[in-house]
């Protein structure tokens, strides 16, 4: 895959030595025992390794990224400048001249817009109170894919779930006429493992409660805020939803809310609920991912994939989901072109997803327009998990080549980033990749206090620390240079022989 | 003003000196050397004091406070079961209903409504954005008092300013058609110091902006939040405003949104804002103050009194403006009540005051109608500065009894509370008292989070820490216990003789 490069002459004796380790096995060591190497087993401890040049080279990267304040300046730009930028709308296509005009500026190559196609789900007016015994307005926000309810709203007994599987067990039809509360609590991790639980109750409810005969419904958001935000958040992916009859008129309650119902419910026999909704659907119209490259130098076919998505709720100006990771990633690859103004040895691609919020529907168009070239992605990140420091790294390779996440963690180490497992669970918008074989690279954000911000109004640039997105470029821009630099990729032999 | 006391045999000795000293100073003297106490300096020190016991009594009193969880129940109560209780609304006429029940339920006598007129300010529609050039919308809401946009609102060019000083400097005529920002930023202090200041534009800018032309105004609200949220609060006393014309519509931004507003205008020329505010006047109706009171045993006249206010803004449930006063206060007297079912020496009277919000409406009233009986008043405190912990105890009692102040921090220590001064800024509500030669006490809370969420629809329940709550009701009880006891009172001697 890799041709001859032209080296400089401190790289020389690494590139010799990578040039052997690239042969096969039972070759290099007839290689080595003629050119004089002591013993085996130290073939075999350098044989897999990134040299240590490599490796100083990315940490003197790592370093200059802590020094500057770009990413910053790439989410404050996104965020003031085009503010939410909700899939499928006008503000969505803003951001996308927004991200054409930014790659430009900064240096990038072959920028442009891959077109795909996604309907628009807008909010209307949103609002629910109690009707009685205790008269009062709750904070609440439809979800993305709600249904509408009658302009005047639906008025019904509310019935309190501890949780969506407690819901699923009632009988079909035995809700009628009633709205439904799910009021299951999200746990806070570091990690972000309490989101995959709580949203299940997000997906479902709305289905769930159309077959028990249900008017509406109402959720605890899924997010960990005390304050009194609503989280939206999609139910199915859109491309699934338009115009369907299933479901009802589903909104999330803020922490508080649920909490002042639960304590309502507690005091009385029934409460009654209004809720009014008026979101609207329109049909397809052209979303679009936003592509910038620095070409390669070596081996320009071979992609190094990282980016985040460019989409955001509408609620907020999208700065931690996901202007963060436009601003991250952006910044990654321009410190690379600022070092190396021809580039590195591979090509780096920076993509800017569209529409990820309702569906990973940008991501899913990506994987399949790209189908036939996926052998030539030698690696995908996505960033999308807020601003907070990464503090683990983690991996899908293929088994042979894990021993590399061992120089990639100690050249990421002087970051505070620990070295985590092969079990990445990859950013969503390279899932599709993933599943088709690319190798993945996770870069873990302390994800603690994110799903205080995710998906509400509360989503702004002043909750993203400088210095913390600072020390995302630096783990990305080590990370880029490693992946694109080191002599091998990340996948089993078998596949590369293929 | 005191008669002869029945008293327990462990309280005779102090009762029998503190008659003494309740004497003409003259013949105090003559009867002590009589008795055969020794120096004149001794006398002085213990003449003015307050016995061990009694402060040992009161000590009780706030343990058991701090083992209860009365004023954290009836915060529940009244935010749960009435939730947002707006100036002369329907919901404040809930919370009056509310407030007799739960007086009645824990024992108070005397309970009862003095009713006042208040008008009513509603808001109705409130929203804000940017048109051009960087469409999106903003967080905002109306001001107490605001007088309405045309239904479909206002459009115009946003000119900021850094204060209403600045404002203030702009000729008359010099903003026509424009929609002004006071960008100010509010200090975040532990005493609430901040806001005198800072709530200068909110009361000014809606007159100001009308002056130079203007047709609408933002404002930085004025809180100290870094969350999305817009702070309301009142322009002019609401019994001032109803109707009149010579003020633009104004409402508050959020701080992330004045923040993105001021980044806005870093980028561009100009910035038309949309402002689109229907708030409604209704003429005045009747609301009220809501008393309640444990009877004085021996001097049933003079009145300890203590209290918070019972309406709240609309947009939270009132929590820790001020349900918490409410609950700190009644906890206390009610505690009173538990351990001397019969009472204390005087009458400690709770008010729940109506309307405060909006301008001090039942405060007012209260004063002018029971002018003639202040000088029964020993000492006013009003707890409406949010649920923190109490830090500092103010006073604002005549100079010849400031000694009282040291034996009331003696007990009061054990709490965490400090000697502070006797400039106490009196709660809103007993200033009026104050005003008129009212003794003064100021329970100081900790006030450094209080602007956070003061007027926001973020005032909810679970921002109470009750531990804090119930060392609330430990000082509150404690206080009310020594002033109710001692054998004196906090005026000047020469107020008492006439």
């Amino acid at each position: 895959m890799r041709q001859i490069r032209i080296a400089t002459a401190t790289q020389v004796s690494d590139r010799l030595l990578n040039l052997f380790f690239t042969m096969k096995h039972t070759y290099s060591l007839l290689l080595l025992t003629l050119i004089g190497f002591g013993s085996i087993s130290q073939v075999t401890a350098q044989e897999h390794d990134i040299s240590e040049s490599l490796k100083k080279e990315a940490q003197a990267l790592s370093q200059a990224a802590l020094e500057e304040n770009i990413a910053y300046e790439i989410v404050e730009s996104l965020t003031t400048e085009v503010g939410p930028r909700l899939a499928g709308s006008k503000a969505e296509k803003r951001a996308r001249e927004w991200g054409v005009a930014k790659l430009k500026e900064l240096g990038f190559e072959n920028v442009h817009v891959e077109p795909f196609e996604v309907p628009l789900w807008e909010r209307g007016i949103e609002r629910a109170e109690i009707v009685s015994p205790f008269p009062q307005q709750l904070t609440v926000t439809a979800l993305g894919g709600s249904v509408a309810t009658p302009e005047e709203g639906v008025v019904g007994e509310l019935v309190r779930f501890g949780s969506i599987k407690e819901l699923e067990k009632q009988a079909q039809g035995s809700l009628v006429g009633k709205i439904v509360f799910i009021d299951e609590i999200m746990t806070r991790t570091q990690d972000g493992s309490g989101y995959g639980v709580a949203v299940a109750k997000r997906r479902q409810t709305a289905y769930e409660a159309f077959k028990k005969g249900a008017i509406g419904a109402l959720i605890r958001s899924v997010g960990t805020s005390s304050h009194r935000f609503a989280h939206t958040g999609q139910m199915k992916t859109i491309t699934d939803i338009t115009g369907e009859i299933d479901s009802v008129p589903t909104a999330a309650l803020s922490g508080p809310d649920a909490d002042q119902l639960t304590r309502a419910l507690e005091r009385t026999e029934s409460i009654q609920i209004k809720l009014q909704l008026t979101p609207r659907f329109e049909p397809a119209s052209t979303s679009g991912n936003v592509v910038g490259e620095i070409v390669g130098t070596e081996s320009p076919e071979e992609i190094i994939l990282i980016g985040g998505h460019l989409d955001s709720w509408d609620l907020g100006t999208g700065a931690i989901d996901d202007g963060a990771g436009i601003g991250i990633t952006v910044a990654a690859a321009r410190l690379i072109k600022d070092h190396y103004p021809n580039g590195l040895k591979r090509t780096i691609r920076v993509i800017l997803w569209g529409s990820e919020e309702v569906g990973l529907v940008g991501a899913k168009a990506y994987a399949e327009a790209h189908e036939n070239e996926l052998q030539n992605f030698i690696v995908a990140a996505e960033s999308d998990f807020g601003a907070g420091k990464i503090w683990k790294f983690n991996s899908f390779f293929a088994e042979e080549k894990l021993h590399y996440l061992s120089s990639f963690a100690d050249t990421l180490k002087p970051l505070g980033i620990a070295r985590g497992d092969n079990q990445a669970s990859s950013g969503p918008d390279v899932g599709a990749l993933k599943a088709k074989g690319v190798p993945i690279v996770s870069l873990q954000q302390n994800g603690w206090d994110y799903f205080d911000l995710h998906h509400t109004p509360n989503d702004t640039l002043d909750k993203i620390d400088p210095d913390d997105l600072a020390q995302n470029v630096a783990a990305y821009a080590a990370f880029i240079y490693l992946a694109s630099e080191v002599d091998d990729d990340f996948r089993a032999k078998e596949k590369e022989i293929n």
